[in-house]
């Protein structure tokens, strides 16, 4: 079936024109970082989704049940590439668009990201280490994998949860059956072992639709209850081989996949090896700082991927480093510093939401974790 | 009269809106620095105005004859501010929206520089340095002129010119004339008399609604046939004390103006003194450069200046350069280079026209001259 040119440049009146699907801060950023490349875009939403991260930034199209294939092909300005700004999407809407232009990431790549076990077993499937799992449905089979598991667990729906929900710890037997009892009976779940690790990290890594690839140093990770508070990179870990393990297997991922766009990998540190906790087709939190480090921006990089450009500068000259803003205002004070920049996503302020971030960045590191903890300090106090 | 608060910021739901007068390529750049603030647009266009580079960017509003005062302080969207892209803008129109909101930079301001006469007048008063001038209307009034100011001269419709037309470089009496003819005879002109400059730089400067000013270093700009070619800062002067000069002359007209927002001042190097050419009440070509110098752009301070907020960093801790895109397409090598950034305009591709900017940086200078010979050599051929 005829392929729509994914490749359009500003020449004559052509415009690259991008669909995503979303329209939260994500689909916001890349949007923004497409603008100076010329693209325009539109953005699809589900009916009750909250638009005003994107509204006035292109085409907001509403999603109805007669916009699949050509007519959501055509209702969405006939873009060029379609891309996403989240896992959970509707793959089989997707599949429709196939004919008329290229989607990516390809639609079998986000399937594979939208179960937790089904992410494992690629994983197991290549070789690639994770935490120890095991999926089951109802407390019964829970109890089970728990115990063959063995404490201490976290229990995880396999689909639909995110920056902390749908999860539920477990220490130790005395809060098993409470927990287990708190679970949907019928829900699929992945039970994962605790994986006893040093720092969690994440790689952001690219491949264009030429195949060619490039990744970001390793980002360092803080999170509060789940949800992503700050990162650092490069991140500081004991060992080089390290570094090349992170690389390696984003690359095979990237390959096993045929994958198009922005691949996100968070890791857990164990020693100095890596662990897999999951990946995101998509654009990520942790790899925000890589739009005030002096290179193409994974926003930047994801656009030129999915438009089959030469993909940019991955390797940042500075450290660099993001503060999200979780339900917090901005201080105009912040705006005082002349090492950082504000990125916020036009959504109102509700405890704990992401409204938006703080990049910041230095040459040395010791100056800018100071820094960071200061701002920390001064955005969050001693929450 | 009430005006309306000109800070908000994004705290449960209050979203900075802001209108700009114009849809070119320095609005929608404004524009894009202005929605990582999380700040949302609106533009008002001449009704044959080509508005690709805003559309979908913000609410494109047509002008008509009807929108003025409060129906056209509605028609934005009841901005908190109204800026404008350029210094051809209808100032009448703009003090029937002082009632509702702030006019920055204000309409007299603008006045000063909508005409060549005026704004030399202004800068005699205040004691700063232009070319020695005279204003005169008609051949033979002109001709006088010519001969009191002394050839060779240049002779500049007073007001509407820009980017090199509405020019008339007179070098010997021979031509004078003939070059006479081709003026029109009913236009006011101003005769200006050359300046025998080593160099032409120029200085982005800023003054915040709240009285606050910062200054971005000097720019050095080559241009051709009267259009910028290229930028590179910070400029190479000869002293010190010529950049203490740029510093004072721009603080002086921002004081006596009563400037808010970014104001630009093009001068001429005459051995270490500065001689004003021209002013602007926008942000500049000459500017762009500061979009990838890892300090607040001038984008960025425009919007910060007329909203309200504290300015952000000027002073960048690299060199940097900025290569005009004048009728040339991108070539897709140009994004493989690491410290190089692209900004494209969303404009149809003509000899000539102003389509996009690479800007690009270096910690040292030598390196940065040689890469941008190489890229103008790359872009332009031998033209």
């Amino acid at each position: 079936m005829a392929q729509r040119s994914n490749r359009q440049r500003c020449d004559g009146g052509e415009v690259m024109h991008l669909a995503i699907i979303g329209c939260g801060q994500l689909a916001r950023m890349m949007a923004l970082a497409g603008w100076r490349l010329g693209a325009t875009f539109s953005f699809l939403a589900e009916p009750d989704e909250n638009t005003s991260g994107v509204d006035r930034l292109g085409t907001v199209v509403k999603r109805t049940p007669e916009l699949t294939g050509q007519a959501l092909f055509d209702a969405l300005g006939q873009p060029s590439s379609v891309t996403v700004e989240r896992e959970h999407v509707d793959v089989e809407l997707l599949k429709t668009l196939q004919p008329f232009c290229l989607v990516a990431p390809n639609p079998d790549a986000i399937l594979v990201s939208q179960h937790r076990g089904r992410e494992k077993d690629f994983m197991a499937a290549h070789g690639i280490a994770t935490a120890p799992y095991k999926v089951a449905t109802g407390r019964a089979n829970l109890k089970d994998a728990v115990l063959h598991i063995g404490l201490p667990v976290i229990i995880k729906t396999c689909e639909q949860g995110y920056d902390g929900k749908g999860q539920w710890l477990i220490r130790d037997s005395q809060a098993l059956e409470e927990t287990l009892s708190d679970i949907p009976d019928h829900v699929e779940c992945v039970v994962e072992g605790f994986v006893n690790f040093s720092k969690e990290v994440s790689i952001i890594s690219a491949r264009s639709s030429s195949g060619e690839c490039a990744y970001y140093p390793l980002t360092e990770n803080e999170h509060r209850q789940g949800i992503l508070v700050s990162s650092i990179a490069p991140a500081d870990v004991p060992s080089e081989s390290t570094l090349q393990q992170a690389d390696k297997i984003a690359n095979t991922i990237l390959e096993k996949l045929d994958y198009v766009g922005i691949l996100s990998i968070e890791f857990f540190v164990v020693g100095d090896q890596l662990v897999v906790n999951e990946i995101a087709p998509r654009v990520h939190n942790s790899g925000h700082w890589t739009q005030s480090a002096g290179i193409a921006s994974q926003f930047e990089n994801h656009i030129r991927a999915i438009s089959g450009l030469p993909l940019g500068e991955t390797k940042p000259k500075t450290q660099a480093a993001m503060l999200n803003l979780l339900g917090k205002e901005v201080d105009e004070t912040l705006l005082n510093q002349g090492n950082l920049e504000i990125h916020l996503y036009n959504k109102s302020l509700r405890p704990g939401r992401k409204v938006g971030h703080v990049n910041l960045w230095h040459i040395d590191r010791a100056p800018l974790v100071k820094q960071l903890k200061e701002l920390h300090q001064q955005v969050y106090g001693d929450d």
